[in-house]
């Protein structure tokens, strides 16, 4: 188990809290790996802002309770930044200043642009904050070793919640052929972690049979009592089943939203609802708009049954069932791996 | 293993060439259930009208040289029909008369035609030839489960090549909330099968630890000797690299071959090329069906680099790198399982 060396407090298998952005904040990081799993803080765009002041929350929690096996030359969680939309500089001093264990970096406009994020993040550090880097195709990972030569990879598959390419494999492929061209190309080295569609035990136990070194879930945590998160939005992903059909990855929300600046390829993958059906091939009108934000006006009612809120969410939102805290999403998750480790031992 | 119990040929873990119309044809169904797994025919849609010629061409290659432990009483093979354009009459004579071990429906205009394509088959082999469906919907499995009571479902997940539904999950999320909700509605009985985006030991490794019984490959196939496809078409599976990238889901492939008349909510996992790239928004020319035209008689020159001919394939397409004899593509596939599964069990 390679990740025990930079992340000693961890457990296998190793389970990650995806960084989403405004609702993977303090709370849930510091959940997360307490319950010996990698949390991760979702830094964003502009709201690198306040990265700061979540780091000092995150700093200020494990302090009052520190988190065993941690080292004390880092923080024991990770940020994620959505590099298009976040500014170096203000990151770099946050980073400087609380040494992440770790920074996930995704969706730059270029890959190129992560050599400097990389390079500037190692020198304020002294290599202390590992560099993770989340790719969408074969083709990115390749670029992305050569270019930066992050500690980890992150395969993200098109189940995934949220933002990811809008044309990709899952992970079923994507991961086992990612793995395939950086060994060819000499990057076996770096440690490869699957996301996308991973809910619970058996998404887990099939990552570990792809050759996952660990697991990332995002939408599970939506449904943890760590997530700032609307309960309307909890709600409508408990709610939601048979996740292929009830979710899509499209532009419409963010249209709708107002969040502009993503790079072209990528969608975000969220609960179908009205405001998607009203918005015919994609195309959002000015109605639709004044809608979204009466809804807005709603509260968590803006979520309920036709509802027009954004529910970012994956494939496997249909298993999501109940509010959970991270200790024990992270516990029954593990519990589960290793009945399924035991069982396929014995499969024939 | 229940499976053995109706398929008593067959070796663990059982891999199932997919019914891939006009190119899974005897010789390839016949070599995939000798090497020890479930060979398929595809019966396709008008096409059934040869399937008496298909099934005789396979009953002959199985007594030159039987199949060890198969059962007198059916043909180890078996028969997947697109259901929306198959003829029932047509069909049923054909199982009636070389009762096939099992039939694979798929692509109903609404899932209750099943009921009856069901109901007669078991009437004409008296119960010995079972009933396969495929789903790719947790909706679509329930409903199939409740209206046909078929032995097996076939979960079909977004990775996989040809046809299947425009807008679904990948077998990561769909095959465990599938299973779950049969299991909630009393139907734990049914074995379920995973398809999509299985190409090698790695995906039927994290198929097994999803839970199937048995795992479908049809891209891998379609680089075999045994498949009836036209080398342009296999050059470019040979060829394709990064599968979720180089391949997409649309109708443009249907539109150009002028097959007309598939369910609207289902499209083809073809690998990408200039007749895509030139039907914008899916919108195919009369000018990109002449240039089509004109590919056709250029022969496996209607494939290569810049070509427009339809090479069907799922997102595994990346890691296929050679055409192998079917035996040997399964003898490689379950040695990879049981490398895996001997690292799995001390993974921690």
């Amino acid at each position: 188990m390679t990740l025990r060396k930079d992340y000693p407090w961890v457990k296998t298998p190793v389970i990650i809290s995806a960084p989403m952005r405004l609702i993977a904040l303090a709370p849930l990081a510091v959940a997360v790996s307490r319950a010996g799993g990698i949390g991760f803080i979702g830094a964003g765009t502009d709201e690198v802002v306040d990265l700061e002041a979540h780091l000092r929350e995150a700093s200020q929690l494990i302090e009052q309770e520190p988190i065993e096996s941690a080292s004390r030359s880092t923080l024991p969680i990770g940020v994620g930044f959505c590099n298009w939309g976040a500014d170096l500089k203000v990151s770099l001093q946050a980073i400087k200043r609380f040494r992440p264990a770790a920074v996930w970096f995704f969706a730059p406009y270029e890959n190129s642009d992560l050599i400097k994020w990389t390079h500037e993040t190692r020198e304020v550090t002294q290599g202390e904050t590992k560099i993770w880097i989340q790719v969408g195709s074969v083709q990115d990972a390749l670029e992305v070793a050569k270019q930066c030569k992050p500690e980890i990879i992150v395969v993200q598959g098109s189940d995934a919640g949220g933002h990811g390419l809008e044309r990709s494999a899952s992970i079923i492929t994507l991961f086992p052929e990612t793995a395939d061209a950086l060994k060819g190309a000499g990057f076996e080295h770096i440690s490869l972690i699957a996301a996308g569609g991973i809910a619970e035990g058996r998404g887990v136990s099939a990552c570990l049979a792809l050759g996952a070194e660990a697991v990332v879930m995002g939408t599970r945590f939506l449904a943890s009592t760590e997530a700032r998160i609307a309960k309307g939005y909890q709600d409508a992903v408990i709610g939601a089943k048979d996740g292929g059909v009830s979710t899509v990855r499209t532009k419409v929300y963010d249209i709708l939203r107002g969040t502009i600046g993503w790079p072209q390829r990528i969608g975000g993958r969220g609960i179908i609802n009205q405001s998607f059906h009203d918005a015919k091939d994609g195309n959002v009108t000015e109605e639709n708009k004044q809608a979204y934000a009466e809804a807005l006006k709603r509260g968590d009612l803006g979520w309920s049954e036709d509802g027009r809120l954004t529910a970012y969410a994956g494939t496997g939102v249909g298993m999501i069932n109940k509010v959970q805290p991270a200790r024990e999403i992270l516990e029954t998750t593990r519990r589960d791996v290793e009945k399924i480790s035991s069982k396929l031992s014995g499969w024939n």
